[in-house]
């Protein structure tokens, strides 16, 4: 199992009149993790998009436990649990500063390449990824 | 079942370098389908937060099926399948102006008290919607 | 002077935690208000972009005059005043559904070719500004 | 004069489908840059709010001059000019991980009471500022 974590601010801009972290705005916090992921795997994606890998979601499910505040540090943490193939599985958990569990999610991507098609996870992440496993 | 749909144009900000909308911004599409499925109903959202119910998403669920474009028209179908109790359901179906299906969705939703007590769905939300089942 | 005006609902995401509109929000107004604008002349932005004339923004101001508020509906006016070159200028005005002006704005853009170099506003738009002038 | 600046990786969800960064997007970095200007200063603006005052932003004015892209991690200067009386001015900078100036703004805010009256700068920023002037 590969694991990373990230500190997140929240922002005011993610917030809402209810007063909390926006229901929508986790989406980008795991945005940030997997690159930032990718990134301690020694890959980055703004590289790998450039020669012509696109990673979008397929699905993305989340449990929002308790609420997000204003200017709270998120620690988020992601794990990938399995060896990705031509899909990736990523499951992150966020955690506040006060070492509560605020949210669990999940999302899962495909690789496509420049026309679009699905393609295998790119040799370099695999041999990156193998020996976590 | 009670049934609504809403359409949205799909602005400029809302996507990302891909080239498509980006994945955290359906989230954005869904409240406002839930909010004018209600007002359909006969209950404005705003007024039941300022009667002091609130109503935070407690898990959402997404497949993205097909890339949404810019300046798409895409239609939202909400549909409540069960009479709510502390908590609300609600499904989504996003189809663009070629009739085809973009994504699929469900939030759950819980009924708070301005002390962000569970409180049981208000009477009168009931009332409109016990003709539909 | 070209004059456009378009309706627009706030969003429960595009508010924040002080309850009103958060102030970044109102630049996606402006883009959708002038979006719209060139569609009521018969310009369709996407497709100039799919043409491969692009329209960044160079400069933008904004008064906040009063607050925005949850489930209001601004009519978000646009205008043209002078005939463009190779920058175009729109100037806004956000008003509520209570008839108060809630913000002024103004917007200069370039029009750029696919090699991202400054051009000449396309013969098409001027043609069908010219009348207004 | 006070001076303060931090880092800002730009996110995927912040580009749009001209690649760059969305040009509503940067006032979210300017809020960001302001609060940890505060930070910095040994003042927390969350605390600030939830003790009455209020910062709501009157004026914003920026100039775009070069795109923002993709991961790009910015660097963002805010200054304060000015000691602040009723209003308080911030002004800012944004440059790229190849020290290319990307955009200069400011923001004007009002300080404001429970019921969003005008109030004086708070005296603990002024005895924390006045030692830069």
């Amino acid at each position: 199992m590969f694991k990373s974590e990230i500190k997140i601010r929240v922002r005011y801009s993610e917030t809402d009149r209810m007063g909390f972290v926006y229901y929508g705005n986790y989406a980008q916090y795991f945005e940030v993790a997997r690159v930032e992921a990718l990134r301690t795997l020694g890959v980055s994606y703004k590289e790998m998009e450039d020669n012509g890998i696109f990673l979008p979601v397929l699905e993305y499910n989340i449990q929002y436990l308790k609420p997000g505040n204003y200017d709270d540090e998120f620690t988020i943490k992601s794990s990938i649990t399995e060896i990705p193939q031509v899909k990736i599985r990523f499951d992150y958990e966020v955690i506040n500063q006060n070492q509560v569990l605020i949210s669990k999610a999940s999302t899962i991507l495909a690789f496509l390449n420049k026309e679009y098609k699905p393609v295998r996870c790119p040799e370099n992440i695999l041999e990156k990824l193998r020996k976590y496993f």
